[in-house]
């Protein structure tokens, strides 16, 4: 399989020339700014459908020929855009069946962007032909560099074909109705199903409240979406072998499993949009952050930051200006987190449409003339500097567990609260260990654990086949496992398991959750450890009994204050510790500091300051500063490659600056 | 016609076992644990239409004769469910006029529990086979102690069959179109009808701003409902003349008239879910309380408590475990209250589905060695020592007014302000009653009046047929009446009453009501009394002139500072209050410690503390500590039943505890 | 074209007697209660088409012809309504096509009032022929002053029909799909429509992200709307040429634009329920005559007040009663800004129907002993002293621009905030202004400005073809121009202006907005003044460059503390003031003094305190105290008319209390 290799590290941004060709002018003003920025690799042709098929079969294509050529004359590289995201407006006219159907079975008119059925077989046979065609056209055009198929996948159809499809699914994924109806526990209100055609996608109108079902259709959105894609990349494969394709990816994102689709790419791009300056721009990091190593563990390469704003987005409620620095550092924090490139939506700004306000490197003002083309421009000149990092990747010892399908199954599940903190606590445990100073992977329940020393998992609800051995193993073998409440609850059907819980694991952990009150976002209860000191814990308590582990902090408040509630199990030649609730970030700071040292994970910087963070590639470490002001810090020796000095004991960061350092013994 | 009555206080719940028939080891684990935990009474069959039909017209009914045959041999009587709360898939599938159709004119999939058309003949035509067909099976086993109707009754559906019933009832009701469009005021905004098919129910798709409609609507869907319950019942009627007849009602519904339905069935049976721990458990007391005695009276006999958690429910927002005691002490309230039955949702919980979180008896961890098993063994134990409770009723001398028909037209209308707070104002009067120490029925507009000395009404915004001339005849003959703003507006047409407020209560309580003000929720007013004390009120201001009455108290604040706010009127041989607007907690004390004494009625037990709640049924005291703290009260001599001890003079109850005293004298 | 030229001021109301058909006592009563609250001219038919025309064909006048007879005979005039606002049921029955159909495309049933589509040609014939039929009968009887069309029209039909009559209005706009596709930057997203019938009314279901769709939309709905206009009135303006038309229109509609429809009616009419009491009645007052300014400048004549409350209304959150005073003062209020008449909704309060607790005249009770009768005979007896006011205009050097079409751009484009704040700034820039005690005409981008001295415009995002170029001439001749951030965006099609903002008026303000940065509604930012002085900001931030202006305050605050933030450029005569954030109160207050002084605009009065507003129409001076206490101010000579004393120096009003003072010399 190919894979994302760049003579350098990618800059640049979706290039919409297809907006502009009554002005040759200005596309040829686009090439002379993209030199004056620094940017060497452009994403072309994203949805551009009605530019390239304005009628059916009618293929347009020369515009583009003359945009590719223009770009390598300049020796730019192009990411190829399938225009899968939206269809021209006739193929709706003509073929309505390739238009969504929402959960109310009423079809979408054609609008907006995607509202395409992933099973119709007109839009697969559309998009394949003129996939087709613009692999035969450009597929070997020496400034192609990778395909972009479609663009940030999502959503679901609810159509005939679609509930088909869905019934297909679910036969091989059972076999017979009567496993069917054992793994939903249809007994439950006499929803027992008796025949195939009685089962429809979960809406409002109908069944929402059978929770195998909803879980069942997201896997089945999953499968169609990734089926769709790999149709939508069949023309690509056979044509153009060598070139490497991705899709780009959201933020936070729910509707389907990423996991299961990165199987499939050959590498992964991720589409950045942090709220910067809205709420404390260190919560802001994390989740960034987050997501940037989330994305470089799914194929455990580098990814692209294919979309990121040189400004402001348009469709926050508070839009946001980047301050002086901010976008500098926030495009080096993707590159310390595994990113090659750094690209953003877009080149330059539309005349009009939905997004008129994002933030572009070229503004409606139009000239190089403004502060954000010069940012663009100090990031240009920055990646020129980190040509070395290109490639590199960390080799963390420390993992979290992100599980989508975990995500799915206590989202949905009710009782014991309504909001069930999911994501929110595992970017929080993510930025704990992170605070550490330690390079962190996320991972999910399939991953092998065999490279870490201490592994998180947090809410970790639903033990998927195989998980809970690969846990018990993990420890066996030596590893640090943390977990907390409402742990090993549900199987992968979401059925209870049977004899106490937390289910498989009970052995390891040696403790036996037995019931799970729930507080109001107001309180809170506390871990009152040995030494006396109390530690916040919110939102979840389940009331455990030791068995064979060791009560390391009891619950400070309400009838169960003085049971236990931190908890530590040697098993094997490791140690598996569980919070009965969900702890604070003083608590995280407390376990991970401990644990941390127990694991034998050494930082990669000592006492890092509240608000820097550090990550490494390779022997390249990254220090940024999102503290708001200025930082010194204890260092390794080596260069910092942005002011080109030698680095020796301390470096000083100023407010939203930050430092890469080339680590002289690493 | 036959009536609830146990050889017991029944203890027990909602027993699943068709989710279980896969194990038939658990299914005899579940009889030894029952006999465990003090379990006698169980309800079978709800929701089990799918594995006692499982395909049309076959019948498979050995599994629930095993399950009876297995209870019985262990002393276990059994209320056995009709499964029509839901279909199975296959008759939605065939059949799809049993499916409702929304107010928007879709009709629903199948999906979810109820969601069916309680007008559809082919499900009549279903109901009516199966109940026969259990009825013949069943209706003579030894087990057999009565029918559980459906479950939890709700909904409508405004399919084409259903909008022809509703326009057959409207001929009914109304006689002649003239009629109707009188009664409705249609001659405002062009709404006259000049053919039945013109009108349709009420929808945001057509109209809703017709409140006629809307109350023929609701009253349409009160009779269809006990209409579709009469089909229910015809063939167990028949079949088993003898055996009592329920459905289970739930907490604060509004969705049709509970007392109609009453007069259908022959006890009334209830589901009780208080938040307790989330928000103050006094109010969460008063709540349940409210609905107890609200059940208690819909029939003037004892009820079952049909279900209740034995730990947390899963479906609130925030489920709180229920506190060592409180298990006890709130199945010890229903008893109080007028609970022949503890019984709780659900036996042994399921391992999943919607309710998979839900508390039951038996855990997903299945042993007796649970703290809610404990707790439920005890109330069994307890139960046993109240045997003679069993069919005792209060004899209450005071009532509150609660009138279903009433709250639906007062939410519904328009003005003063949107938020009419009805229920929560009659709930909270209720509290105040109960904080005299004295027993309260709740009753409505159609009940009768003569045995009461003191009635509060508040918010009586609609005067039904009668209802005028009832409180009339009350107080002429030396009841005490109290009333508040927004009284006597209305007719049961919702048609204003002309030549001023409150209509014809107008010489009840010698004032005319010219003007409403309205306050915003964070606002007051106050009531300045004789004594210069003032007390808050809130939400509404009558502006009213003293005809006959005498002035009590004057507005505190605004421009009618100093007008009448609380006056009373010698009527008769009684007296009748108004209250010009809604009157805080400490006005309401005042108020009917003033008007119980004028009326004669004497405390169960005098100076109660607050937070404790005294409840009588025959000799039998019960006294109830939701303080959060350890209590001494002053009591009559007797008998302390869950101690077995004699109480002189003094009764000391410990946070979260109760007593039940058989007296010497009552 | 006729005007509204009444022998008076107007008084009087809504009124139906229809709805009391069956009660000629109360028909006999209305007429004396009439004359008795000095009432001369009532609105008569709204909503009666089911009185008018119960079946098809059918016309039942005499009703009607015995209630203007009475009015006429007890010497009241009437304004008679066309029935349009709601349809008989029988309509709506037989012909299905007049009741609209909502966005998702489902046909609303039968209900609410309006629902209909204003294309339908069946509803156009109806409605023709009733108004035919009603203008043959009534259109020259003696009571008839006027025609009252419809009833608050508004709301939007997607049926078929519309669909076609919107491409119809397409092809006219655009004439052929380069030119649509152009204007609304189609390219972006693929959305470029090849075939005419692809295009659709914007919807969720469809396309609802092309804002130049959406804004085609709201001027199709302005043109059909009007359209419908001009056939509802062709028989009247036929059969009676010398009759005024008038519709009455909303608070803050922005459903379609009134200045088009203000084109085609003789006079405007406005419907006004301020929520005095609720908030700061100061804020209340303001967007009040806000309002009647708009009202009086659509047609630059006096306006009727055509509904109000006398007491309360009944479809506020709270609605509360008017204190004392305070029916008079905003009665006076409404004829300071312009109104000839003072009407209510309505005469009697409904015994039934929606609005049955909306305020009335003539209560539930029935007779003139109440106080909102008392109220409204005062004003009938003040009405009768100002009867010399009638006709007379004030004379503004001063106007403030709101445009609606800038409104409906500006809230629906995405980016820098969700909440545009438009409407309310507009109405914060209008009370500064009028707390200089200057009159104000409210105007829109196509309004000639050669009469003003000082022209405010508050966020004039969107330019219309020929507004800069006004805008430009007006500054050149002498003219003062405030305007704020987000000026000059976008051109008529949503296209944002190439080449630096504010685009067109980046000359006459002589800066250029590189950016704007957003703020939460909770921060803010500031100006700091040549003086030193620091006045709040907020919202946005336009980061802004001086090329030809003068820095007359820079920001106080975030990263471009120290840039420009309030300019002023002199260009010809006049001189144009940019703020490049949103001014808060006190800044205003500051700006607008010092401007209005450089445009020579003399103040009504001098020192006005804060709360009291002030009026004038010929040499009419109106003075209201909406502060809440007594004021005393400086005044000129001259006769107050209520009182019917002279005025020398200074006039003192109480708390709610006016003055209206014929000027010696004016």
């Amino acid at each position: 399989m190919p894979t994302l290799s760049l003579p350098f590290l990618g800059h640049g941004g979706d290039y919409n020339p297809d907006q502009w060709l009554s002005r040759p002018d200005i596309l040829e003003e686009d090439v002379r700014l993209m030199q004056k920025a620094g940017c060497n690799l452009m994403s072309v042709g994203i949805f551009s459908w009605a530019a390239l098929e304005p009628e059916e079969g009618v293929y347009t294509f020369d515009w583009l020929e003359g945009v590719l050529n223009r770009l390598h004359a300049a020796g730019i590289s192009v990411f190829l855009a399938t225009p899968s995201g939206a269809r021209p407006s006739w193929m709706s006219q003509k073929y309505p069946e390739v238009l969504r159907v929402r959960p109310d079975g009423g079809r979408n008119l054609h609008g907006g962007r995607h509202n395409h059925c992933f099973t119709s077989p007109v839009y697969r046979e559309k998009v394949a032909k003129i996939n087709e065609a613009l692999a035969r056209r450009f597929g070997h055009h020496p400034s192609v560099v990778g395909w972009h198929i479609s663009n940030e996948l999502s959503g679901e159809c609810h159509c005939e074909m679609c509930q088909q499809a869905f019934r297909s699914f679910l036969k091989d994924r059972y076999g017979d109705l009567d496993a069917l109806n054992a793994a939903w526990w249809t007994g439950f209100w006499s929803k027992t199903f008796t025949d195939w055609n009685q089962i429809h996608s979960p809406t409002p109108q109908g069944e929402d409240a059978l929770l195998g079902l909803t879980l069942a259709w997201r896997r089945f959105v999953t499968h169609q979406t990734v089926d769709f894609v790999k149709a939508e990349m069949e023309p690509l494969r056979r044509l153009t072998p060598d070139l490497p394709v991705t899709t780009n990816l959201m933020c936070c994102f729910g509707g389907f499993d990423y996991q299961t689709l990165a199987h499939q790419i050959d590498f992964t791009s991720y589409d950045s949009y942090p709220g910067w300056g809205v709420g404390p721009d260190e919560k802001n990091a994390a989740e960034a952050a987050f997501n940037y190593d989330y994305m470089r563990c799914l194929k455990n390469r580098p990814f692209a930051l294919m979309e990121s704003t040189p400004s402001q987005v348009n469709w926050h409620d508070i839009c946001k200006l980047k301050k002086p620095g901010m976008h500098l550092l926030s495009s080096l924090q993707a590159v310390a987190h595994g990113a090659d490139t750094v690209q953003y939506f877009q080149w330059r700004q539309s005349r009009g449409g939905a997004e008129k306000f994002h933030g572009a490197v070229v503004s409606h003002e139009g000239s190089e003339n403004t502060r954000t083309f010069h940012d663009v421009a100090e990031v240009g000149e920055t990646l020129k500097k980190l040509q070395d990092v290109r490639g590199r990747m960390p080799a963390p010892k420390v993992a979290i567990l992100y599980d989508q399908e975990n995500r799915w199954a206590l989202d949905r599940s009710e009782g014991p609260r309504r909001d069930k903190k999911y994501l929110e606590t595992v970017i929080r445990h993510y930025a704990a260990l992170k605070r550490r100073g330690v390079d962190v992977d996320v991972i999910d329940e399939t991953c092998d654990l065999s490279s870490y020393a201490l592994v998180d998992a947090p809410l970790l609800y639903m033990l998927r086949p195989g998980a809970a051995e690969r846990l018990t193993r993990f420890v066996e073998q030596g590893g640090v496992l943390t977990a907390t409440c409402m742990t090993g609850r549900v199987d992968e059907e979401d059925l209870c398991f049977l004899g106490g819980f937390p289910g498989p694991l009970r052995p390891l952990f040696g403790i036996w959750a037995e019931e799970t009150d729930a507080l109001t976002d107001s309180e809170c209860n506390g871990a009152r450890m040995e030494d006396g000191s109390v530690y916040d814990t919110h939102y979840y308590c389940d009331l455990i009994h030791a068995e064979t582990a060791r009560v390391l902090g009891t619950y400070a408040s309400d009838f169960y204050a003085g049971a236990p509630c931190v908890t530590e199990n040697e098993y094997g030649r490791g140690l598996a510790v569980y919070v009965a609730s969900l702890p604070g970030d003083e608590l995280l700071d407390h376990l991970f500091s401990r644990l941390l040292s127990r694991a034998g994970v050494k930082p990669l910087v000592p006492d890092l300051p509240r608000g820097v963070w550090a990550a490494s590639r390779g022997e390249y470490l990254f220090l940024m500063n999102f503290s708001g002001r200025e930082q010194c810090l204890s260092v390794p020796d080596g260069t910092e490659l942005l002011s080109g000095r030698a680095v020796r004991g301390t470096v000083s960061l100023p407010a939203t600056g930050a430092a890469v350092i080339r680590l002289t013994s690493c």
